[in-house]
């Protein structure tokens, strides 16, 4: 019984760093189908979201079947109640990748925005795409000290989408109306992953620490 | 310890409730401030939202406890489990009335839209409201059959942000920019409120049946 919990557990833990790398894997597909203006890589990378679906149903069962068949204690519970939390965040952060794919199809053959707004949101993309390598080695090496890291980028990710916003004000950048679509949609898409982002580690703070990090402080609620 | 725990689950209900009547009415106050150009009640739940974070905050520590205090079985699991998952929904459904309000009160003293768009962000708000309602109803009375009506309430929520983003679009409806993008905003509130409503109502149904219901079928994935 016991090897078999622990066989579990690790199974567990694979499956979660699994779809975390999936998730990286899809907004770095995202990011590079709007920098190449690759309809195909778009194509694919809307396609690759069932997959962290199908990881996230998975994960979330073997959660549920560990709690109601081996009872966790200590640090074991805090690790199933995390995993149970981080996949549903983690197949958010899935879709965010794929409507970001979404609106670079839609954009094909431009770019979704013109200059100088494609730059912000380039940068914007590179440090969503950090911060999707940070998920991943934080919950990889189980390391917080990443998590402030996160929170540094996911502030830097909500200054740009407020810049962005600004400059699709300014008159005196002409845009189309779905230009306008696309690029509030796309700083919405990028902030909301970070801000997921944030929330993963959050939550492994809770696993490692056993103590809940409050809304609105170190951490931000997670919005929506 | 069995009478204590029946009142700690019924404690727990009675706060998931709460928090759910919260969320109803932090939506119906947007809404209401957006019907009536009313600054101060878009000011008021911007700011009632905070009481929502700390309610689920509560929500999630009192499941943590009972997880790892009385170790639940059977049904007493499924309800816990479906709590924590439920709590993490409401509090990004009470996230977008914020933002809702917090449009509201950027469009003063005018309302979001010119019509015709206005009209069908007013029914959009209208169907956001019975969503909520019915996510109320469906958990006081662990009734899944409105489970369905919630879905067709997403699906007809759905069908009118396709119909405003092409309105936005229209170049014969005038529009300022920023205009533009309240309403693309807006709408898409509105959407991301409809699924988190889908997916209470599929968390419902695993709590009452026992089974996951699957990603993007009958009730379609959570979204971002």
């Amino acid at each position: 019984m016991r090897q078999e919990f622990i066989t579990q557990m690790d199974t567990l833990d694979e499956d979660l760093l699994r779809m975390s790398r999936y998730v990286r894997r899809a907004m770095e597909r995202a990011v590079e189908a709007m920098n190449t203006c690759d309809v195909v890589v778009a194509e694919q990378t809307i396609d690759a979201d069932d997959r962290i679906d199908e990881l996230a149903d998975h994960v979330d069962d073997q959660c549920v079947q560990l709690l109601a068949l081996q009872a966790p204690v200590a640090t074991d519970l805090r690790i199933v109640i995390t995993s149970l939390r981080v996949s549903q965040t983690l197949e958010r952060m899935g879709d965010l990748a794929r409507h970001v794919a979404q609106i670079v199809r839609q954009s094909h053959p431009s770019k979704p925005a013109p200059e100088p707004i494609q730059q912000k949101i380039d940068q914007m993309a590179k440090l969503v795409v950090q911060a999707a390598h940070n998920v991943v080695d934080a919950l990889t090496d189980k390391d917080i000290k990443l998590a402030g890291k996160i929170q540094d980028q996911d502030d830097a990710i909500d200054d740009l989408e407020i810049e962005i916003n600004k400059l699709v004000l300014d008159e005196s950048i002409e845009l189309s109306r779905q230009q306008i679509a696309n690029i509030l949609l796309l700083a919405r898409f990028f902030e909301r992953f970070g801000d997921h982002a944030t929330s993963v580690a959050r939550r492994l703070a809770f696993q490692i620490q056993g103590i809940a990090v409050a809304h609105a402080h170190d951490f931000p609620a997670e919005g929506n």
